[in-house]
């Protein structure tokens, strides 16, 4: 028992402070001297999310072959399947031999080099009210992870495998003691599987990769115009002749609930209706407010279609199903979609009309909100907390339906003034391709909101989005990654953590981190470039997609007309919203207009990829305007000999002295190449124009003070 | 008659060859006129395996978007989900828009682009005498694939598939008339599930895999001493116990028989018996020779213990068992191991040794063929044709028994003499980590045979086999793939099929289709160079891993003492086997010492390479050193430096005017870096070596001359 100093037990585990000291004294060697090793901090050591609190230690846990786990206290079958997977992670990332079969992982208290001190199971099914707090404490002789629940201690197992370092020819942890818990309750990403269907392995995959960022609610947008997805047993031609056969059994959904459950994830299913439901109504047109037959959509937006909100039978249909999929789904809230729902439907029908007249309904929303309060009924009846997106907001909503907020977080404070919980969503809409500063900075509670405290506990969270009109499983990984950990991040941490750059130089830690679990965000787009040049090392076309980023969803969709047949396969399916590049050429330009320390290595770096655009623009250029797949996109190769020229001719005019200038013959630089590269083509841009451009205007501001 | 020269209709198609012109003549426009057209032939277009019969003709076909098949004869629920595969990687390859949706892929034979002419469904239960062969023609208005079976049409789609190309902005299928049959009836690929254990969706990407490039018999090595991998109801502690939770269910089982028939695929389970079976014994002790208890063994290579031949318990056990799996693998054939038993087991055990001198056996091969004897009759009272391994080929093995032989094409034609069937394996074990050019040239009857032609017939075929104690989930699509696709050629091509330089040519675009269709080959050796450098984009690494390749099994085996705990997250599990660089600059330093056309541009990509390597090698050796996954090969990093050197001067003392070397300044280049380069680190080996040594040597050679 003496062993054990410095270990600050959380307190939810032990009954009072002085125990948790006792505990820490006992458990621990040494003090962790967190005041006189000030010079590490969480984002130096690569944390995402960045813990709430974190004190940096001395020295360093060394990982040793063969080290193994105890449970100190309460352990199950979810924590030793977690467990398990934990050291299995160990093992890959360290290259240390650990124990990773169940029967030997975990081992004797006083040998062990890893203690899990977790308190219980946490709840039967994980609701918005579990603990998910934890505590980590690493001395060079101890690895103490203390956990009010399974969940909590999930996390800090991500904690620990972010941790792990290979340095001086050993794979070590460094001496910390973070006690962590999330800002918000609520931390979610949604996934559209109907416009384009998802394997149950992709998802799977995605479950891993919020696990590692401490998501814990995964939002499956199960049903839409262009396809339902959830099998029901007892309204068959739902998937039956609604799906075009993708669609996941019902032991299939259960089997994801269950990964999920083993990872600390909720799932939340959603049907969204009465709007965007062509697809039920293909098997059951009795469901339609027109007649029918209804046939899925190819093209994807806002039908005019809805449910009828007036027949009785479309509530016997409904109060079925919900019961069915509550079966299926234990967590504690359902989501019924609600949004975009085009009146004119119901409006326009003769019966219709007489039904709201009867009812004194002067508007369709009025029908709307009468429709939204019996689905709300059903959804009560069947012991579940009903989601709907802002619509549903209308008065007369039930205070206990939450609203997901897809207008903004004006429209989300103004749910939470009525005392509505709700969850906020417009700025993490990942179809936008918006920068991950963009996203990084968008706060569910902004630090200058009108809120009272009262009022700010209604908001619950945020969610990532995932539409999916324009992405299919060899593009979603590369869609949804990295970039949702940034938000993850935002969910998690504390509103102070704002540090873009440092968000930023944490990212690419953390990518590989999310490939190393399987996801393929950084493998897709090299598969995907692979094939559409036919190389099996394609440089040129590396270089250039890595400067490049996909427009948004609205541009694609206006300029490509795409549908559910559109080939997903053009060198916009190649590149990846807000790469690297941006970030690092912004930081290289910095770094040379103000002479920093590093300007010397910047400007050789920015030589380095100017020279190289130069070079490869030519046979790039025309390699791919031979490519059907590639030809509309040949003027972003030539622009890129352009921009290449340009940024050199700005350099040398920055520091006509620039050893690595030296013997290279400028092209000729056309000041308008930035303004022609800012024009749409082949549904890509450019990464760095804002940068060049400055560096570009430094560069006639350097040459003028000559 | 005069439009249809090069069609010619498989006659099993069509009762008489007048029908067949008849067909040939409506659906057709335009001759071949193959004669005037010799110029392209299936190397060229990059076929693999290459056809029995080719035939080039005029013109191309150009896809259309929409265009649609139509089935001009037979079709059922398995051609159809084919060709709806076929339809999606048809559109995912040219970028062109086509159905791909089960309803809207097929439709009027008037208007249709590609025309299915299969005459049936082929066997219910596919043997090795179902008729694989197709033809295929195209023309500039029409496709059309015969065949006599769906498995035959499942050829002539991937055929089709990899004539796409993409040139002059169109997406096109060049003019051919291909006949081709398969040369072995018997062309597999063995997998040990048991060493490691894969999930069913790697089981399920290598099917697809096979299924491109033809192969059409999947062996599942479902047990062995480390594991027992088959969900058994009757005896549930074979995978209880026995299999440390990693197994597949019944479910899953049937699961993967249903994906490869869909594929024209068999299974072949082989449940290895009376040797490497200790896993059975760990929950059913009873059938172990020794008392037990049993543990799984954690390091691989052939253990003592067997099965007691001598109780009846164990045939009781076996007959139980082999009639279960039956029922989920439908195929004609059931293996039943046989290899490598080590008799002491069974001498020195006085009970058994008193069965033997009972029976009159004074040897354990004696008791061996008494066992075999017995299992065979269990597996034929199932109705299954027994597979065993060269062991069981002793006197008395009954003649209905097919014979794997790992020993080499000499003991498989001792079976063949004999009156047994069999199939060679011993030259196409992958973790030889032999050449392609090594694994392409071995032939189950070479050429020089002395073999009848009767005992020729009885050489069914080969299996590429892959052991898996030095590979798991993460690198084993990179130690099968792309180079089984070269055995497949072998197996499936003609004999007289042996030009090296066109095998080597044409890998490369199939391994980036083999990518496509969803293995992880490539992708995963690049994913791990990240993991293990922490760097995104770890060039440097990559250079040096792209000319380093994995020492055989034996040498790592030995080396590294592998064992199921071993982290196979090395520099060796990064690299694959007979890489592109070693025919590339094999072919570049031949070019440059035959001054053959392209020996300029051979001479600048090896002097670019030598650059590079030279430039890269100290801080790669240091980083190297620094990092505990890496630090044993920093020394390889180094020696690259001074190869790169090396070649450097070679080619300077070849060509002293090379203009590619102006200015260079040439490393110290020591003539002993060859040698040193060869000796045994870090697992991993050169693959250039050769070549550089007669680049050195012809340098030498030039030099003299001067």
């Amino acid at each position: 028992m003496q062993n054990l100093a410095g270990w600050n037990v959380a307190k939810t585990l032990f009954g009072t402070a002085a125990a948790a000291v006792l505990w820490a004294t006992l458990l621990n060697g040494s003090s962790m001297q967190a005041q006189q090793t000030g010079s590490v901090n969480a984002a130096e050591l690569g944390l995402m999310p960045l813990p709430s609190h974190f004190e940096a230690g001395t020295g360093s846990f060394s990982l040793q072959p063969g080290m193994h786990v105890a449970y100190a206290h309460f352990h199950n079958a979810r924590l030793e399947a977690g467990t398990v997977r934990m050291m299995t992670r160990l093992q890959f990332e360290s290259g240390v031999p650990l124990p990773h079969i169940p029967s030997q992982v975990a081992g004797d208290l006083s040998s062990a080099a890893i203690v899990l001190n977790v308190a219980g199971p946490g709840g039967a099914v994980q609701s918005i009210d579990e603990d998910e707090s934890y505590s980590l404490i690493v001395t060079p002789k101890l690895i103490t992870l203390n956990a009010p629940t399974v969940v909590g201690a999930f996390h800090g197992m991500e904690t620990l495998l972010q941790l792990v370092q290979l340095k001086d020819n050993a794979a070590i942890i460094p001496a910390v003691s973070i006690e962590d818990t999330p800002r918000f309750r609520w931390r979610g990403l949604m996934i559209d599987v109907s416009r384009h269907f998802e394997p149950v392995n992709q998802i799977e995959r995605t479950l891993d990769g919020m696990a590692m960022v401490k998501l814990n609610v995964f939002h499956w947008h199960l049903s839409d115009d262009q396809g339902f997805r959830a099998e029901s047993k007892i309204y068959p031609k739902l998937t039956g002749v609604g799906s075009n056969g993708q669609f996941y059994t019902q032991d299939e959904m259960r089997g994801v609930v269950a990964y999920a459950r083993a990872r600390g994830i909720r799932v939340v299913p959603e049907f969204d209706i009465p709007g965007h439901s062509v697809s039920w109504m293909v098997g059951y047109p009795q469901l339609g407010s027109s007649k029918g037959p209804f046939q899925l959509p190819d093209v994807a937006g806002v039908h005019d279609e809805a449910m009828d909100p007036t027949r009785e039978s479309t509530y016997v249909f409904l109060n079925r199903f919900v019961g069915e999929m509550s079966k299926i789904f234990p967590d504690g809230y359902f989501h019924i979609g609600g949004d975009e729902v085009e009146g004119k439907i119901w409006t326009s029908n003769p019966r219709i009309a007489r039904f709201m007249k009867h009812k004194g309904f002067e508007t369709a929303p009025q029908l709307q909100t009468y429709f939204s309060q019996r689905v709300v009924g059903i959804v009560e009846k069947h012991r579940k907390k009903p989601i709907g997106w802002d619509e549903v907001l209308v008065p007369g909503l039930p205070k206990n339906v939450m609203v997901q907020s897809w207008r903004g977080v004006d429209s989300l404070a103004a749910g939470a003034r009525q005392g509505y919980t709700g969850i906020l969503s417009a700025p993490y809409y990942l179809d936008g391709m918006k920068t991950n500063e963009t996203h990084y900075l968008a706060d569910p509670i902004p630090a200058d909101t009108t809120l009272t405290p009262e009022q700010q506990k209604l908001i619950l969270g945020g969610e990532v989005c995932m539409w999916a009109e324009q992405l299919n499983e060899r593009t979603i990984d590369s869609r949804i990654w990295p970039r949702t950990a940034v938000m993850a991040e935002r969910f998690w941490s504390p509103q102070s953590d704002r540090d873009v750059v440092s968000m930023y130089r944490r990212l690419p830690k953390v990518s590989i981190e999310l490939e190393q679990a399987g996801l393929k965000h950084i493998t897709g787009p090299a598969m995907m470039r692979r094939s559409i040049s036919g190389q099996v090392n394609p440089t040129a076309l590396t270089a250039l997609a890595g400067v490049l980023e996909p427009v948004s969803f609205g541009e694609r969709s206006e300029t490509q007309h795409t549908d559910g047949h559109t080939p997903l396969d053009r060198l916009v399916d190649t590149v990846v919203p807000d790469p690297p590049s941006r970030f690092e050429i912004a930081q290289d330009v910095d770094a040379v207009l103000n002479k920093t320390s590093d300007s010397t290595e910047a400007e050789a770096r920015l030589t380095r990829r100017f020279m190289e655009w130069q070079e490869i623009a030519p046979m790039l250029a025309a390699q791919m305007q031979a490519n059907p797949r590639m030809s509309d996109a040949a003027i972003r190769a030539q622009q890129l000999g352009e921009l290449g020229s340009l940024g050199l001719n700005a350099l040398s005019t920055l520091n006509p002295n620039n050893p690595a200038l030296h013997g290279t013959a400028l092209g000729q630089a056309r000041s308008a190449a930035i303004d022609d590269a800012t024009k749409p083509a082949a549904l890509v841009r450019f990464t760095f124009l804002d940068s060049l451009r400055k560096l570009v205007n430094g560069g006639s501001a350097a040459g003028a003070a000559h």
